[in-house]
């Protein structure tokens, strides 16, 4: 972990937070029980990091191995599970919690695989498995077509993230830069896309 | 392998047995033909210690490579599948068998993670990951939400025996010790949790 | 990779771009959007493949760090989405294509574990798992049992090309003469068990 600085730190246990946040949410709502829901956070939280890390060579993955991770998605469940009137209020907030989460591992996964030297297509594509990864599980965990494949501009906007990331590393533009850019690009577009229902084209012959 | 010795190996090969049953069974009843029921008693068997071995490093995961694993979840499972009469009478042993599983799994995952030099946390969660895995594996290709998180105590149990493994090590405990004691904490706990429906506490705003 | 000819290349590229023609043939018809197809054909294509690459410890997998991957799957994506007349034609042939990927899958999954070396037992489970992985992840994306729990003859067809495969590396006998044959095995079980409806047995107490 010593090869990438502390806003790298940040932003991966930020999305940890943010994922956690929804996962917890969307398993509460479920009727799961207290244990389910933890596991349900820090497998949606963890779930893409780990994929991530198996993927470039980091073993044993940091979502297992560094406590901070646990740590934070089970206070970020426990805040979700504890105070009900807040929890009324997260009805939008959860997407909002997604989207960043979205934003900041798009982000913190490209530089992660960049860190690991591996090359440009491996860090674009790793940067949106996390991004995308732990709410594919959550979506599987609870039994329904992920989200990602049906809903408003999703995957798209981790991956305009992770490019951006790798574009900053190719044109060796400082992290303090590029980070910042790259998270917005892909969180703005999020919650744009959210606001004004922005798809992408599908195709008419929909029969099921 | 060899870092781990003898009772390892026979909790781990037992472990694989009793989730062979439980998945052959889980497939016959989905009317699933032979090579079906097979392949769904191995994935189940052997899917959370493959999970396991991919996140501590252990390449090629032993459930592909050491034929033993094969050869039990083989057996196991073409025992469920020939003996009908005895299969009548599993329906209660089911449920027996997976929490002999779920308590085996729980020890060795712990027990081999410690055994790979990895630290008390990807121990204790690794044990839990390896006991619930190949049942969480199970009920998403029969298409159902996991099991492990709306029933009686179930991942609970697993974490407890993992805990067991790990503080037995820490306090230098001989292992013909600390794996049965593990092992009788996991399996009572969820025996009796089955037996008097004890479960989690939940929450009441459930919609859906 | 240089461990492995090109005839091996071929194979593995071929089998890439009949899966990602099926996954996104089959993501289409549900109706998701343009990148929702993409990003389906692409897991089709390679998710096999990299579930291989982290059992055999071919870190990181060649799915995400050889653009040649890329490039096949997203183009057979773009042709089977582009062309509408085409697509309507190619309700036999998506069988057709899953069959071909199925063939070469299980022929390039052996040989690649064979290539780094692992024994005969991991290269059969590897051949297999490669050829169904695809298909298993496309099905549980969409949410039904995976199709090859219940179908018509499909993983055996898989088990026996890679079985043909290690027979004919245990036998010295040389690559252009396996392959082909390991294929031709594979492909022709799997296209007579469609024609002729052939089944494994299963078992007459299904009740749900």
């Amino acid at each position: 972990m010593d090869k990438l600085h502390t806003l790298y730190t940040l932003i991966d246990l930020g999305g940890t937070f943010a994922f956690a946040v929804s996962g917890a949410a969307a398993a509460k709502q479920k009727g799961l029980d207290v244990l389910g829901i933890l596991v349900v956070a820090f497998t949606v939280a963890c779930g893409g990091g780990i994929i991530r890390d198996l993927c470039i060579g980091d073993i044993p993955p940091a979502g297992l191995s560094d406590w901070r991770y646990l740590v934070v998605s089970m206070t970020a469940a426990l805040i979700t599970i504890g105070i009900t009137p807040l929890n009324r209020l997260l009805a939008g907030p959860v997407l909002l919690f997604d989207a960043l989460g979205l934003s900041l591992f798009a982000v913190s996964g490209a530089e992660k695989a960049l860190g690991f030297r591996h090359n440009y297509e491996v860090a674009i594509l790793i940067g949106m498995v996390t991004a995308v990864g732990g709410g594919v599980i959550r979506d599987i965990f609870l039994n329904r077509i992920p989200a990602i494949f049906e809903k408003e501009i999703y995957a798209s906007a981790a991956l305009l993230g992770a490019i951006v990331v790798v574009a900053g590393n190719y044109l060796e533009l400082p992290d303090a830069w590029v980070f910042p850019i790259g998270f917005l690009v892909c969180f703005l577009l999020r919650i744009l896309a959210l606001k004004y229902h922005w798809k992408l084209p599908s195709f008419s012959d929909k029969k099921n």
